[in-house]
């Protein structure tokens, strides 16, 4: 638990229990929505799962990128649980909805994957930046994606990440709209949740990262931006989904992006500072 | 000393001799320059000096709007020392430049005021944004006002502060331009330091806050802005010469902007988190 933590035992006990249940329903294929502004305070995470071939090449791609990437948790091979994240997590029907890449390419969407599992499957879970979204509700901060009930808008930029033996490719990046004074306190507020990306890696033009049409987002939906607001790019842990194309491992599972894994880690003790 | 604080006492001492002499410098008339750049890491401060009469109204001045006016010290009326900024400051004399204000206006700047000294005089010392220069020059960024030789920009703008009886007016900022990373950055950099103006207020277009004409500074001078860079805006001690203007006070006396204090505190004693 952090010391900045100043979460009751009860608090703690309703978030808890309050995402367990969430998590049941997603099992039972009962919620297949976005995650955005759901699970009260917890750690919302990006899933990717490889063939145990191709999982070390994988971690290392996630410690030379550990904004976009911030590694949580990896499993055993062939187990379907994360015990570190919660006891009982089963990873094969516990997202609302998966992308099944063969080859590289985009080959499904399914809500489980049991039927699929292979013994030599190890999971990784990245921190998501839905994580910080209550943290910046809780100071007073708009959330343009949760005010319009839309998914975030995620884009793929033209920043390399670095790569690691066959995963290579560009940063997507999520967008959230704020005010100057509001995108100065998002920053301050994310920098104290590294492992939900941290603070924001690029605000205002667009186009300086790589992306030419902002009402257009690659992943999720387009959000309104008012005339006096600046498009605020937080790394998205979407990157891996890129990485996946260029690498073509045989299978690849990740989440449907913004479609997370719900964790029982609670933001409040994992704050820095 | 702040827990923060990574200083050696070699280092210290080497900071507070360096001070020492150059505030002797200024004393004996041989600096007349602008001070971003230089005292090896001390707080700088914005001085304003006002009749007893006025100065209870401008304390509370300065506790309305601790962004732009965060008070560091206040003296005794008459006196002109300021021992808690450092043992041997004379307030007459060891500021590069002053302003004279009569009646709101600005009559006169000098670099000596002792034949003026009143013995009803109270001089209050506010932290400037100088002092946080060294702490982003120190994590690699550049800063386009010391690169290029210049006084810092520095505008009126249309945010308000909190009026304190006869002391009321707009907010007066100081720009530096950086790229989106360097000002996310910056944004965590100087959030370290409140008693400096913390993180700054606004950034991107300057329209927004009022500034029509981002070329023609208020104060100080135009710096190259790059076509990357965003203009940042961090609230600035010349906020009270607004407000005197609008009070007019018989008498007031101000350092000329950017023309600053040295203090004998060190920023690493400052830092918060």
């Amino acid at each position: 638990m952090s010391r900045n933590s100043t979460l009751s035992s009860d608090d703690r006990k309703d978030a808890l229990a309050e995402v367990q249940e969430l998590r049941m329903k997603i099992r039972a294929g009962e919620w297949r929505e976005a995650t955005s502004g759901v699970g009260n305070g917890v750690m919302q995470a990006n899933v990717v799962i490889l063939p145990k071939e191709w999982a070390d090449d994988f971690l290392i791609y996630c410690q030379n990128n550990p904004i976009s990437c911030p590694l949580l948790a990896v499993s055993k091979p062939g187990s379907c649980l994360l015990e570190q994240l919660g006891a009982n997590i089963d990873i094969r029907s516990d997202i609302p909805e998966y992308n099944i890449y063969r080859d590289g390419s985009l080959s499904d969407t399914t809500s489980d994957i049991s039927s699929l599992w292979q013994e030599d499957w190890v999971t990784f879970a990245l921190g998501c930046s839905f994580s910080f979204e209550q943290l910046l509700q809780r100071s007073g901060l708009g959330l343009r994606n949760i005010e319009e009930k839309k998914n975030v808008s995620m884009y793929r930029t033209n920043i390399e990440t670095k790569q690691s033996h066959r995963f290579y490719g560009n940063t997507v990046v999520s967008m959230r709209p704020f005010t100057a004074s509001d995108a100065i306190r998002a920053i301050q507020i994310t920098a104290r949740l590294p492992k939900a990306h941290g603070a924001p890696i690029h605000l205002g033009d667009p186009a300086l990262i790589g992306i030419n049409n902002i009402t257009q987002p690659d992943y999720g939906d387009a959000v309104t931006i008012y005339p006096d607001e600046l498009p605020v790019f937080w790394a998205c842990g979407v990157t891996p989904q890129v990485a996946i194309e260029n690498a073509k491992p045989p299978i690849a599972i990740t989440h449907v992006p913004g479609k997370m894994l719900l964790t029982d880690w609670l933001i409040d003790d994992m704050l820095e500072f």
